[in-house]
């Protein structure tokens, strides 16, 4: 197998700052959804734009991983972050588009709280993920990825407090059966940014 | 830890072809149930057949990997080429059974749909799998890749329409969550010969 | 990237035996609970204990994997079984909090069933993992192995006959969900110790 000994000038950091912006803008637009309870068309589209460039961005960073010789920290750690930071935009749009094809209509206090954590965890995360390139910053960085940590917490103890109040009060089960799927996806992201957060530190640990 | 340096005679482009004839095997078998719309003793246990033997393929390959020193391409790209291809059958087997045990009597127009959908991409994935001996065949296999891709955004769009009507007019909420689930597993054998797709596109990269 | 030339004395048999005991705990504790048919206060604090040490114990695996120059086999494999032994713990604790959710009062025969079977695989997989640091057991090791993946297939029947027995006989859809959504949990379970044996199995392959 031949790889380019001349790595292209390929800067990784500068890719991952821009991944990491429409994660930021996917997660503010879905807390925007979520506290109107329903998805427009309008909203839909862009949250759909969003996937769609983010999507762009990670292929761009795996793919140049592929071509590129020397790399600023491990092969694999960079693959794990471009990829899970997509996988953060993925969700957010299939919960989106779930809500929609449910024809969703009124605020759900959890969904809304969920999306208040959501928020605040991707805030960390871009704090994590840009502090990559200073090594000064080390501290602020693993700061963030605590942070991240906790809110994965904070998210695991929501859904269970959630889905033991619709288990209590919705006895319509198709009603059921689309929030607690809602739900469970809405924890699923902050699982998948503690992911993140765990790439970023193992990358701290290795350059020490 | 020691790998053997003189490699054993293991042809892994030979096993690939062969572990692909399991996955089109199960494909066309596949298209065949759903078309009848319901899982006869006999197909219940060809399809298991068929995933026993891709099995079997898979595992062969990777066990040779770790017995290997040299290998036509990167290391983690056969493992997970042999093991994603392996995953195309171990989810259309699922699908059969649970066709079988939910006791299904008629044909899904929407999952008839998917089976053709999936016969095509496992068409085009075959063309790429093959391809990766013969270096002159790129553009071909290329091809066949964003082909896969298609096909994966169509199956996107086939699943919302089938949730969308499920939800419409499926009142039993039994049968709704059977056929969310077949709907759900039918797009993800599409999800999953993408990655498939991708890996072959990634070693095509590295070799270039 | 910098590794540290001269590596810390760090015994990773010796944590992934430590590791071990914690699914091994889980495991018991599982059984108890499935019998009972009803999760106590004290034993859902135990159950998140055992799978908050044992998650302890996984991420000081990993963490000294990065920070670590040799090893005593192929990193990826520490990474993995590591990863994995803390997925059982983790999907043990999940089982038990949804059957706390949910209000669960009486033992069902599957999942007593399964809880045994699972007990069984975590006994062989104790075998396996402890195995390791001797390479005169290697036969033994193998076994284990073996045994790990007859239990998984004894878990794909168990569930598809539980699942068919529900389709049958459970009429009240919420209870249909959440018995579905417990018994391929249980199944999961089994499909992750077999994937720690394969993993044993891969480490014993390039160890020969």
């Amino acid at each position: 197998m031949l790889r380019r000994f001349f790595p292209k000038n390929f800067d990784f950091y500068d890719f991952f700052d821009k991944e990491m912006v429409y994660v930021e803008d996917a997660s503010r637009l879905f807390k925007e959804i979520a506290a109107r309870g329903e998805v427009s068309v309008e909203n839909r589209e862009k949250m759909r734009e969003i996937e769609h460039n983010g999507d762009k961005m990670a292929y761009a960073i795996i793919d140049n991983l592929n071509k590129t010789f020397i790399t600023p920290f491990d092969r694999e750690d960079i693959h794990s972050l471009a990829k899970k930071l997509d996988d953060v935009n993925d969700i957010l749009n299939t919960i989106v588009s779930r809500m929609k094809i449910y024809k969703m209509k009124k605020p759900n206090k959890y969904l809304v709280e969920f999306s208040e954590i959501i928020e605040k965890s991707i805030e960390a995360l871009g704090i994590a993920v840009r502090g990559l390139r200073d090594t000064k910053k080390m501290n602020i960085v693993i700061n963030a990825c605590k942070e991240v940590s906790r809110y994965e917490s904070a998210g695991d103890k929501l859904r269970d407090t959630a889905l033991g109040e619709l288990i209590e009060k919705e006895k319509d089960p198709i009603e059921f059966i689309k929030w607690k799927e809602i739900g469970q996806e809405a924890e699923t992201v902050l699982d998948i940014c503690k992911v993140v957060a765990h790439t970023v530190e193992t990358i701290l640990v290795k350059q020490a």
